[in-house]
């Protein structure tokens, strides 16, 4: 009946299938239909293939998103045509930042309907512009002699240039004819891997024996930078590194570095409450990963003069003070592996030990303080072994980036590329889909902006715990000097929604607990949950901007003694 | 302190305002600060300013959209740096295609911090690509000599650009760098309205009196397709000159030609059952406006080798049957006033006639039908005297494009450019800014995948009556081909949500009314609601499939009696 499209379809999949991607995020749509059906039968013939159905595409690009980060590997990503395909373009440009491989199928109407008024027809084509790493567009209706052999061969090249540094977005556009149906219960092609996967740049020889003499002698820090996706084995390493070679490691919370001995929590804030004396200004730093959450860490090694060394291949150039000396643009995991083959320090390295002191009185000061926005991040220390947790932009990354050492081994999760408060319910359920236990920290703001993501709760089954600090609106723009035009402020600043937090959870079938102190809340985050949950801290935004100077004066203070 | 910025600032704004904007759609961000406070300040001290708060921008580019259908002239969105801008490209899409006159404000990070690892910093330069009319960067922290008069004269331009046929989106972009507090409480310039506005084309004479004459004598027909933006002064003109000439229109639901004597409505539905018997085939038909709602239509007039020529402006060459024998380029309302001048038909129109006879044949039928999601708009015709009601995509547009009817002179609004379903809460919102009784008509899947758009209920504090149909899922895909692919087809295409109206309703503090008669239904709708009220209209998506073939059944026995 529909030969050729069935059989390019199934192609198309198994190329997918055999460079490895098993995550297809489905949004529902009629010109969709072959691939959605051949898709379904697919994943009913293998159990590896997992398909989630995401009816509101801005929430599925940022459901693919937290997937991808976890898996390090491409995320397929299916839409209709027409604004359906708009609505992934926010992901897509966060994707493109953040380093997170996507590959995004849009299905479209064929040429003949193209600007001519037809029905659900926009411009798809290169459609997310510079956003996207590259694009092709595949007829799939077309009986060309070698065009089966094409689909097989240039999408596994795609699946690759989408997962190779630096990792990004793929659009794939699928014109599309009526008839739409495609033919099921036939027998589905085997498809061969090309081995087409880029090398990973090797670091060369002089370069690691002079770093490692530098940091056996010299004053030096490993600055650790966000990579969440692909920091298992690099955070071990560092880690690893940090023990043989007695090397302080300035860790930001989405490096995976931390619980350590060695990591060092909480720059920001010290920087902040001045307590930073010369003492501890490093000579060299080697900042691993991307951009630090914490803005201050930056400007203070430039101000010091620091010698920056910028080392790996996902974040080449994303350093916005123009400052790094060098920048090795290597697989970090090969240098830090030859590093370590190089021998330990025998002797005591003072430096180090400055900055292990100045960690000790920073956590101490914190873990005694009031329970407050601030300091909520001491009680989720109590997650428990293997946890994910995704962290909401604006205050709470900045809290969590301060003040979170999480006892046992945790992985931390935020949008970090483009920064926004769009899709992270979304990307959090992505994150879920690893299995483990998962949980989200959010303002109500940001919670609102992707209240349609909690429907993957139901679609995806994964159980989660949602902590949302209410504070009624945009919290930190009180921090900011607009919170100075009072006339203005509250509504074009402030936003309150009035939101009941205890409805939407009613909405969404979820547990709903309020929370009011440190102890409550550990203990209700010790235990993953076994359905959706949500966990309501109430706030005030005065409150909490007092609480953060308190917090700092309290630091200030500490370090003053 | 920040004189430059400031006084830039307030041309810009004052450039908008001297082209007639007076709405501004701000979503809250840190980027946007000294637009948003001065535009705050501006709002103060003039009356006519009209400032909605959304913090969902995918929301606000649907509301804007839907307050611009209504005005006909361009609103404003502002939204902060990063994936919040990518978060309008939805809106965006329908716009172009749809013919909305909309003003973008992305602001956006300074150019040193341009794709070098800054955060929320993502490339904003024509992010929109095609989609966007015209794109200008505006950098406002400039000393130059004649930067000011610039953006005085620049911006009155690109209004117009935006406002003239056919309509669309501009998008300026504005990098701005901190500080970013703007000088209050300061005076404000005055700005001179430039005249840049496009005349409109005129239709020649020899154009106007062959179809008049044609009208006069021969099988002729005028089809209204959608226009909701501009329709007003033409739907009035379309209805005096059908009945000075005794010639039928096919009256699209979008067309506002409904009610009148000569408005035949339910044209896909008579195609479908078959009774347009060849005897009501016209020899000529003259096409105003988009695209119609009925797909049927078109295909019924090319395979009948009707002779179509495609009148206006804005929907020059969407045609997607390429058939129009001949295309009018000219400003509508002229061409009517024109024929207007040439005088009425005396004596009878036998083919008109016949066209009212098989009018009244279907409204009857479908009058005395059971209550179903076919047969709903008739309960709508109680909608009460000068109400806007915005229908959703999918089934009920289609359903309403058939049978709806208004006994009173109503405005009927969809998004059916690019035919998403997403964003039509917030589109309603922005159209129900005109202060007219506000009505929407949506599905349950519609109504989800916009969720957050009830936020604007809060926001703008209009009152609505939203009447949800909720067969809890994807009510449409059940008509299609894969309905047949019972295996896969409940979770690919279904996609039952399980969502309870009631909830959503408590969740924004609705009035909540289930309803199951079309009695009911006619009553409730025929006094305006004052404040949010969702009317929930329980159905099952296997029985709409039956309801609907039995009403063409019935429809079809009706003409064969």
């Amino acid at each position: 009946m529909n030969a050729t499209l069935t059989n390019n379809i199934k192609h198309l999949l198994m190329a997918l299938v055999a460079q490895g991607v098993r995550d297809f995020v489905v949004s529902p749509g009629s010109r969709t239909t072959p691939i959605a059906l051949l898709l379904a039968e697919l994943a009913h013939n293998d159990a590896n293939i997992r398909i989630t159905i995401d009816v509101d595409e801005r929430s599925a690009g940022f459901f693919a998103l937290g997937l991808a980060k976890t898996k390090s590997w491409p995320v397929v990503l299916l839409a209709t045509s027409g604004t359906a395909t708009a609505n992934y373009f926010p992901a897509v440009a966060e994707a493109k930042i953040a380093h997170v491989p996507l590959i995004v199928l849009t299905t479209d109407r064929p040429q003949e309907l193209q600007n001519i008024g037809a029905a659900q027809t926009i411009d798809q084509v290169k459609m997310y512009g510079t956003h996207a790493k590259d694009f092709a567009q595949i007829t799939l209706q077309d009986e060309g002699a070698n065009v089966t052999e094409y689909i097989d061969y240039h999408v596994q090249q795609l699946v690759n240039i989408a997962a190779t540094a630096p990792a990004g977005v793929v659009q794939i556009n699928l014109p599309l004819r009526k008839p739409l149906m495609p033919d099921l219960g036939e027998v589905w092609p085997s498809v061969t891997k090309h081995n087409i996967l880029a090398s990973a740049r090797t670091p060369k020889a002089n370069n690691v024996e002079e770093f490692v003499t530098l940091m056996k002698t010299g004053k030096v820090m490993l600055l650790a930078g966000p990579t969440e996706g692909r920091m298992d084995t690099k955070a071990v390493l560092m880690r690893d590194l940090a023990e043989l070679l007695k090397v302080p490691v300035l860790a930001d919370v989405l490096s995976s570095v931390r619980p350590n001995k060695w990591a060092i929590n909480g720059i920001d804030a010290l920087l902040e409450a001045d307590v930073v004396t010369e003492d501890l200004v490093p000579d060299v730093v080697f900042r691993f990963g991307g951009t630090p959450v914490s803005a201050r860490v930056s400007s203070w090694l430039k101000q010091n003069n620091v010698t920056l060394v910028q080392v790996g291949e996902e974040a080449v150039g994303h350093d916005y003070t123009r400052y790094a000396k060098l920048t090795l643009n290597c697989d970090e995991e090969t240098l830090l592996e030859a590093m370590q083959t190089l021998g330990d320090r025998s002797d005591e390295n003072p430096f180090g030990n400055a900055w292990l002191q100045v960690k000790a009185t920073l956590n101490n000061t914190v873990a005694n303080a009031e329970f407050s926005e601030a300091t909520l991040p001491v009680a989720l220390q109590a997650l428990p072994y293997g946890a994910e947790i995704f962290i909401a932009n604006s205050m709470p990354i900045r809290d969590m980036d301060n003040y979170f050492v999480p006892r046992n081994p945790v992985r931390a999760f935020a949008n970090r590329g483009a920064n926004g408060i769009d899709g992270t319910v979304s990307s959090a359920f992505g994150m879920a889909m690893s299995g483990n236990p998962a949980y989200l920290l959010t303002g109500d703001l940001t919670l609102f902006h992707d209240m349609n993501g909690l429907m993957l709760a139901q679609q995806t089954g994964r159980p989660m715990t949602i902590i949302v600090v209410n504070n009624n609106g945009g919290g930190i723009f009180s921090f900011l000097p607009q919170a100075a035009a009072k006339d203005y402020f509250e509504p074009m600043f402030g936003t309150p929604l009035n939101l009941s937090i205890e409805k939407i959870a009613a909405l969404y079938d979820a547990e709903y607990v309020e929370i009011t102190s440190k102890e409550q809340l550990a203990q209700t985050v010790s235990v993953p949950a076994d359905k959706l949950k949500i966990v309501e801290i109430k706030s005030d935004r005065d409150k909490n901007v007092g609480d953060h100077r308190q917090l700092i004066d309290q630091i200030k203070a500490a370090f003053n003694d």
